[in-house]
């Protein structure tokens, strides 16, 4: 089919066709809605994409998206510096941030433990996370007054990946937690699967 | 939660969400993608989005997408000049080609008639494909030679366009045909809809 469009329009859906959740025939779909587009939306996409990394910079600490060397919540003194909430990524802090209920720092992995997808604890900010808590420890801070929750997807890497976290950060005598797992709001009984179940059993809290 | 994040991410974020069948939740995953994604790929999205419509031409005739003054249809002279395809897309074209099987001249709408998205017969190329069979008629070919076969969507739109044109096209004399509707190869017939079995029985050929 490829050879019946020009090269210009096969490049555009091609290059959509790599972005996840992205079919060929989605893929085309998109290409022919900017062909019918007007100039001018077609620019903006193409600068939107072309100038989003520019100046785009990380926490040195949490690795969250910073305008300077740290970012708002690590720059912050009133947010607990002793609670790191850890993520798998950026849409998740600002998840967490719409809460208002978290008023610790945050970590941010950028992805999960995956050997399918060959990505590794090097390819995660695990390590930094280990070096940013034991940097803490030795600048005074006591490893009993700390909190490090686990907050990755409750998905099979995700999971493993709180594994892995727990394994590397326990022998710094820090308290590691998994955030709750069970049925989500409005959630109906019957319906949830069986390991949503199990571990909102599992996960089950007394009334005080 | 549009706060949270940057500047360029949230304008990559909008323009993503602005195309069909991309909702802010899609639209949010696919940054974050190219976010992570290297710095090469992001510039190849995005100089093949404004690349696209760069010397891209619609032939004079039918409206295809086109080197020159005339696509490759219309400029084969071993294409039947008498029968013409009209379809709403540049895809369609192309699905149409797979097949093999047809060997006249096209005819691309860019559109249906859709009163709720305020497209009327001036938004699309129906009074041009008018004129064109007007122009073949007074250039020698008698209207009884011609069929022009209406092959859009049989959706609402695609079905209300093709009844515009009929009676649009059938003052001129010439054979005004829809392609055929019934079930498609390898469906199922006590799954298929009432709409469709009808235009099946409709659609019925005798074996000869």
């Amino acid at each position: 089919m490829t050879s019946f469009l020009p090269d210009s329009i096969e490049k555009v859906i091609d290059e959509f066709s790599r972005l996840p959740g992205i079919g060929p025939k989605s893929a085309q779909r998109l290409a022919m809605h900017l062909l019918h587009s007007p100039e001018m939306r077609v620019d903006a996409l193409a600068s939107a994409v072309a100038g989003m990394k520019k100046g785009l910079r990380f926490c040195e600490k949490c690795f969250n998206i910073s305008n300077g060397e740290l970012c708002n919540f690590c720059a912050d003194p009133l947010r607990q510096q002793e609670l790191i909430c850890v993520v798998e990524d950026i849409l998740d802090v600002i998840a967490l941030e719409r809460t208002g209920q978290f008023k610790g720092l945050y970590h941010v992995l950028h992805g999960v433990l995956s050997p399918v997808d060959g990505i590794g604890p090097e390819q995660i900010k695990a390590g930094d996370l280990k070096s940013r808590i034991e940097e803490m420890l030795s600048g005074g801070v006591t490893a009993a007054s700390m909190e490090i929750i686990v907050a990755t997807n409750p998905s099979l890497e995700g999971e493993t990946t709180a594994l892995y976290l727990t394994k590397l950060l326990k022998p710094l005598g820090v308290r590691v937690t998994r955030i709750g797992r069970g049925l989500p709001a409005g959630g109906d009984l019957d319906y949830a699967d069986e390991v949503t179940l199990t571990r909102a059993l599992q996960g089950r809290l007394e009334y005080i």
